[in-house]
């Protein structure tokens, strides 16, 4: 077989441990926790479905494939919960280390193309991005909503956290921002499953 | 909330579902039975990986795509084992079924634009349908390879069954199908993994 499918088929394998690595968010039902492969394939099916709602045109393959991939860093670094402040100081470095080993398993071109599109997810500036990063945060808010927030309660998150984080899904979708994120959030303080 | 959105809304939450549908492939590291949704989110990014092997031009997003819904039935209908006989022989009535209740949780034009996806996967005709199932082949052959063959010694496959499903591969991709499929089940067969 020849270096680049050689190359292509190790990572193909590699990032299979993505199934491995849980997050704290649970699935529907009272579920178990949700892994990193499950989580990046819903948020790309959202994205396809929900697209109408970006603020900008985006390219929807690229957002498919930046929600499909943004996350196999992970799979060195560990998932960091989004409320885990002493965890979000070392997330960089331990994401970085993990995107060059992980991605250099394939060719130098896919290398080079896949590392750009993690980085441009991170960056957090082209539409493209900015709508990602929208079902980063709408996918497990949908999941915890259908849970009655028990993922908020476990963790005692406080409004400040869960505004902090979800009021970036304005710079994606402004729609989805007003219909279901803000209007999400107020509903489970009321309840007080997010502290005010 | 207006209508639209919540029944797209609906849909996302529907098919987190596919999350507790497990297949007789297990993970990479002789872990646990695959779900569904990892199986669709790691066909679909392998399909990016190695699109330059697709036998003809594929619009690359939809394969994405294609591969993202093709198992969303099987959240009613369960899933079929490759090499149940008798499971195949009802088959299409349950997932025809499926696909109605599922994909009409959408609005009517999305409903049809997934379903005629759907259909189209179904069908074997298109490039992206041959190439999307060229993945659907080649994802669980990877994983079980890496098992030394485990899932096809665990039902006591034989080269016959592999060859008639792992062989329209070819349709797809006659590179990949000649320099991984039928080597890696030559390999096996010679390894007395799966039975002559």
């Amino acid at each position: 077989m020849d270096e680049r499918l050689r190359k292509q088929l190790d990572f193909a394998l590699e990032v299979d441990k993505e199934k491995n690595i849980f997050r704290q968010t649970h699935l529907s039902g009272h579920g178990r926790n949700e892994n990193d492969a499950e989580h990046a394939w819903h948020m790309a099916l959202m994205a396809y479905i929900l697209k109408e709602y970006a603020n900008e045109p985006v390219d929807i393959a690229k957002v498919m494939l930046m929600c499909m991939i943004h996350d196999v860093v992970e799979i060195d670094a560990g998932d960091t919960y989004a409320y885990d402040a002493e965890g979000i100081k070392t997330q960089k470095e331990r994401e970085d280390k993990a995107k060059e080993r992980i991605f250099s398993l394939l060719p130098d071109d896919q290398r080079a193309e896949l590392i750009a599109l993690f980085d441009e997810f991170e960056a957090y500036e082209t539409p493209e991005s900015k709508y990602a990063h929208a079902m980063d945060n709408l996918q497990p808010l949908l999941l915890n909503n259908s849970n009655g927030g028990s993922d908020w309660k476990e963790h005692g998150v406080t409004a400040d956290q869960v505004y902090g984080r979800q009021s970036k899904t304005r710079l994606g979708s402004e729609k989805l921002y007003q219909e279901v994120t803000d209007k999400l959030i107020k509903e489970h303080m009321k309840k007080g499953n997010i502290k005010e």
